[in-house]
């Protein structure tokens, strides 16, 4: 690798902070660029430009701009080593069945939590029907990746996709009772969260985000240095 | 490699059609079983002890129980070659960012318009609600997906995990007129899929679960040899 830095396109408290904490933990060079959400910057032309989707992360390499949070973790991983069972190693089955579950289960999940209107129509009683199903969802989820989660020496990217997913259900929506969710009733995924928020690109992702000195098992709302929460 | 034959655990015309036709594309030996889904054999004891989630398919290798659909492909990609782009090739990224794509985004959307239940609850003008803004959300991946698609060569896991996508949008829910889907709308993805159905792998396939002569693009009702229709 050369010293060509990596640029992370982000929003405090977003997917991005999955990468980040990446990065961090690679101690690969990057710079960040805020996208601004309450501008509608991830539908600005130069940023469609780089992810057609308009959805944050984008990270751009000298292989392209990448994006889906997932596939920047996996590409990172096997370009860097040292985030999980190298590509034909043993194990590597194990990390790819539950990345892709936290990809396409589990993160689907919140995002039909945090943005109900998107699936049920507009009408309130329907999106609070969504949810209490959605609800349901993610603790089944949740117990699954419970029951089978092994805890690695250092992080891998599953750890590092899932954890702030843990944040994320603890805080948001902003507007509504957490109450129903108790990381510590799962206690693989505490004990996970709880290691990985000591190590240093956690401290340093938090610092740079604003996000609390326990990001993960006690979170609290955002207060980033600079940029606004999302 | 050695010769250990795959074992494939499937349903006809189910996502394991996809991990069917990525095996027969790189010609590795493989053997399968009825998941018998009338019986509810994915919820059955001993197949819960291979994918705790109670999804098909499920690979089994030297490597242990594989399942998640994208896992799957990805992992037999980066064992046999011959499916795309290598963990560390120029190109990899761009894989990469579509196949997660495939994964978390169109792929539960379609979930979404086959088991509205799951999400909308009983009542049937919810589900209706539900399954309109569904198809206008795919509509909208389908147009971003033909925008950005780049025909390969050879088909690489992305093709092969879409194209049975883009079947079943045009049979399921059965119940249902697809007229909303053409697939001549969108003619990169009609592209790829028709020289997909060309390809030996799938010619196999087709023959296998009875998905007609053109299964990605004029798909008929299944009529698998054995087994029975999902």
């Amino acid at each position: 690798m050369n010293d060509t830095p990596y640029i992370l396109h982000y929003a405090p408290d977003n997917a991005s902070m999955i990468i980040r904490i990446a990065l961090e933990e690679i101690r690969a060079p990057y710079v960040t660029r805020l996208v601004d959400r309450h501008r509608g910057g991830q539908n600005a032309p130069d940023y469609l430009a780089l992810n057609p989707a308009g959805k944050i992360p984008v990270l751009e390499t000298r292989d392209g701009a990448l994006f889906e949070t997932g596939a920047i973790l996996l590409w990172l991983a096997d370009r860097h080593g040292g985030l999980g069972p190298a590509p034909t190693a043993p194990g590597r089955g194990d990390m790819l069945k539950w990345l892709f579950f936290l990809s396409n289960t589990l993160h689907p999940a919140l995002r039909m939590l945090f943005y109900p209107g998107s699936y049920a129509g507009a009408r309130a009683a329907d999106q609070e029907r969504l949810r209490a199903q959605v609800r349901d969802a993610i603790l089944c989820h949740l117990r699954l990746l419970d029951a089978n989660w092994r805890q690695s020496e250092h992080p891998c990217i599953s750890d590092i996709y899932l954890a702030p997913m843990l944040r994320w259900l603890r805080l948001y929506p902003a507007d509504q009772d957490a109450g129903w969710f108790d990381l510590t009733a799962f206690p693989a995924l505490h004990s996970m969260a709880q290691a990985l928020e000591t190590r240093p690109s956690v401290i340093a992702t938090q610092a740079a985000e604003g996000l609390g000195p326990h990001p993960f098992t006690a979170p609290r709302a955002p207060c980033p240095p600079e940029g606004s929460p999302t």
